[in-house]
């Protein structure tokens, strides 16, 4: 295959004829030269293709090539006379592959705003920060395969459609093949899903983690990476409809190696985007979040604080004046708790463990006090939680009452139960948002601008 | 972390206390001495445990131990005086982590029936058999990204929820928010879709290749992997409801490139998995299906054939007193056609190309002779096809005239036809149903063996 630009602009100067081809993202014009930049996706900056009008064959060629076009350009690698740019090409063979009709174009030379590139998003990722943004989110994706391969992790893909609710939360989005003109009612007058495709009620899955339970219980370490939903009608800077999580799980782990397993891979994460994509992540530091570089340096290096609710309660109740919602135990943390914790007292991340039972989701383990259970959420400076997790409960009678007291019928969970029943260990796992860290570690301000085609209440172009 | 049975069997023997932690999958018992086979999921064959009755000083725990249990086990890695195996542990410390009850655990010692173990597919992944499925699918997964990664094609996550119909085939499913009880409708008694959570009707896409192809006009090189869903009532082998494709797509990029990239593509998946997974390849070419290794690893040494379609025609009607179905020109190529031309007549894998137009999609590049398109389908023995891909139609005048003539409206595609009005360049790609790969390699007879939660009709359990 033919040399990306960006191992064109590694090159060092030499008469060897290359080969760049790619889209026109800026043209300049000159009496007798015309300099074009040209970018394939491969990097941030394109390659400068230096033309001396004279040498060139086809006199008309330029005239059309415009911002947005595809060209094929050849010429040696020289180096560059001027500009930012170390090397450039020096061509006088060049085809002009497609147009990009000027008049029509909806992406003009000139900056744009990110509301109207959210429209053109099958255009967008041909911009600056969207191409950055898609590089960062490759490299971070590929990063998250690579931490738990490395380390014996088998990569599990749970089911997509789902009949169980792991979360019990009730905010999915329902799957059906059912006519809704003319909808099967039982004798009773209940809609009769057992007419529908799958016999039943099926939903889009709002988390892997209780199927991937039950195959850490067989692999020991699993991971699951895949695309989860909510049907939450929250039009917020920070939520999708759909997303994709990492969701990690170990048996013979309890929260200890729980945590240890997440600031390992944050860590891993963070680096790996550092070392791999240094001029995107200028490039974010420059236009969009200041400073954020040298955060997730500081993450890197740091090693992570550890507390419990309770004394991270006590901590915050100290300074509640400082809080539009104060702190008592008890009480959910809001952001506005999480990035004090980590920014103000413990300035670095920190694992905050043990909550109460009532703020949390029903397999987490129940604590020798019986109040709180063996959760865990990772916060991080400037954004609060990145990943929440837990030990999760390994017992079957305390798993049973507790889900009874939450109102869920065993029945539906005789699977997930069996686990307890069948050769129980403790295990323990964590979920990372996957937008959420792609938008953390490159400063966007929206969500939706972190995944190449967003979902959210109505919202489903493309 | 603890060192995996693995990673504890290819160890040296020696005095060093190590510790193994696992569920057993065997017990024998004689008057001194217990043996236990340990797995932990890293491996096909477990560990053995060599307990010396005498050494040990809870008498009581080994009758608790039994088939399923979970345990922990420390001592020396020692030579084995027998058997199979090279090392063993020779333990007097054993934990009980959670028992497992021999009158109701679902998997006792002895062999259950395929179609059993689909009820259970909640503990399947237990078994000598699923346990070889899903390492053998997790390195394949891996290896998918790894071979793209390392060849700069960067991963794009195509949305799951979608307005769009990639192939025009109509077998969606709907993904939706209404009430069933009480569906709105508008004015002319429509279903009033500007109430359903996205405002529109949504969809499980099909296919990402639509979206990919945005993104490979940015990018150059792209590739998605992830869950695509047909809501077809096929009760078969070989069709799933839920399944995981992975769909590479190159600009600047004719047929002749899209046809070297998937026979490295699959050379790489296949000589990957044979060389990673040589125990449990054993294992399926011993139970499953014999010879897999064999051809697989005739295929990573052989240079692929290529014919066209209609060549494939011709020589396909010279023996159609073979065939179920003849073949005529305009035909589709059946399985056993397609088996027929690689097996007989190439005796290796075969790319037909230049399909009649009538039986591709309205998206691939029309010929000069306006008959036949830019289609390729990669064969191979014992399966047929296993790839589908296409050089796209760049020219926007030629697609739109495609479109007509299928009743597909242009209007609906208009991000779609923007590629070809701006910078429009040759581009191709190829779609790799994930699951049927996974099963052609490991021979598996039953499609929904290979995944571990299975969408069918009527199927949605777990």
């Amino acid at each position: 295959m033919k040399e990306r630009i960006s191992a064109l602009l590694k090159r060092t100067p030499s008469t060897e004829i290359v080969t760049a081809e790619g889209w026109v993202r800026t043209k300049r014009d000159s009496k007798n030269v015309c300099f074009l930049e040209v970018n394939d996706g491969s990097c941030l900056k394109g390659l400068q293709v230096v033309i001396d009008k004279d040498t060139l064959a086809d006199q008309n060629i330029l005239s059309a090539i415009t911002t947005g076009c595809s060209v094929i350009c050849k010429g040696p690698i020289v180096e560059s006379a001027g500009g930012d740019q170390a090397v450039e090409m020096a061509s006088s063979d060049i085809t002009l592959v497609g147009e990009c009709p000027v008049d029509t174009y909806p992406l003009q030379k000139k900056r744009h705003t990110i509301e109207y590139l959210r429209e053109i998003s099958h255009l967008r990722a041909r911009t600056n920060m969207f191409g950055a943004v898609a590089r960062v989110r490759n490299t971070l994706s590929y990063a998250v395969h690579q931490f738990f391969q490395e380390r014996g992790f088998a990569y599990v893909n749970t089911p997509i459609i789902s009949a169980s609710d792991a979360e019990g939360a009730g905010e999915q989005f329902l799957v059906t093949t059912l006519d809704l003109h003319n909808i099967p009612k039982t004798e009773e007058g209940k809609i009769d899903y057992s007419k529908d495709f799958f016999g039943r009620e099926a939903f889009l899955t709002v988390s892997g983690q209780l199927e991937g339970e039950t195959y850490a219980m067989a692999l020991k370490n699993i991971y699951t990476f895949g695309p989860t939903f909510r049907a939450e009608n929250s039009n917020t800077k920070r939520h999708l409809a759909e997303f994709w999580m990492v969701e990690p799980e170990m048996a013979f782990c309890e929260l200890d190696g729980n945590m240890e397993v997440a600031e390992s891979f944050l860590k891993y994460l963070f680096k790996t985007v550092l070392e791999k994509c240094p001029e995107d992540m200028a490039f974010f530091s420059k236009f969009v979040e200041a400073g954020m570089e040298q955060t997730l340096q500081h993450i890197v290096e740091t090693p992570f604080a550890h507390m419990t609710y309770t004394e991270a309660v006590k901590e915050l109740e100290r300074h509640n004046e400082l809080f539009e919602f104060p702190v008592a135990w008890g009480s959910d943390l809001q952001s506005e708790h999480e990035k004090f914790l980590t920014e103000v007292v413990c300035k670095r991340p920190v694992i905050v463990t043990d909550y109460p039972k009532e703020i949390k989701a029903f397999y987490m383990r129940l604590n020798a006090d019986e109040k709180t259970v063996r959760g865990m959420d990772v916060l991080v400076p400037r954004l609060g939680e990145i990943i929440g997790g837990s030990e999760r409960e390994a017992n079957l009678d305390t798993l049973i009452a507790r889900m009874q007291q939450l109102k869920l019928d065993p029945k539906d969970y005789w699977w997930y139960l069996d686990l307890r029943r069948f050769g129980s260990v403790p295990h323990a796992g964590f979920g990372l948002g996957f937008e959420r860290a792609v938008q953390y570690i490159t400063g966007m301000g929206n969500i939706r601008d972190v995944i190449p085609y967003p979902r959210a209440p109505k919202l489903a172009d493309f």
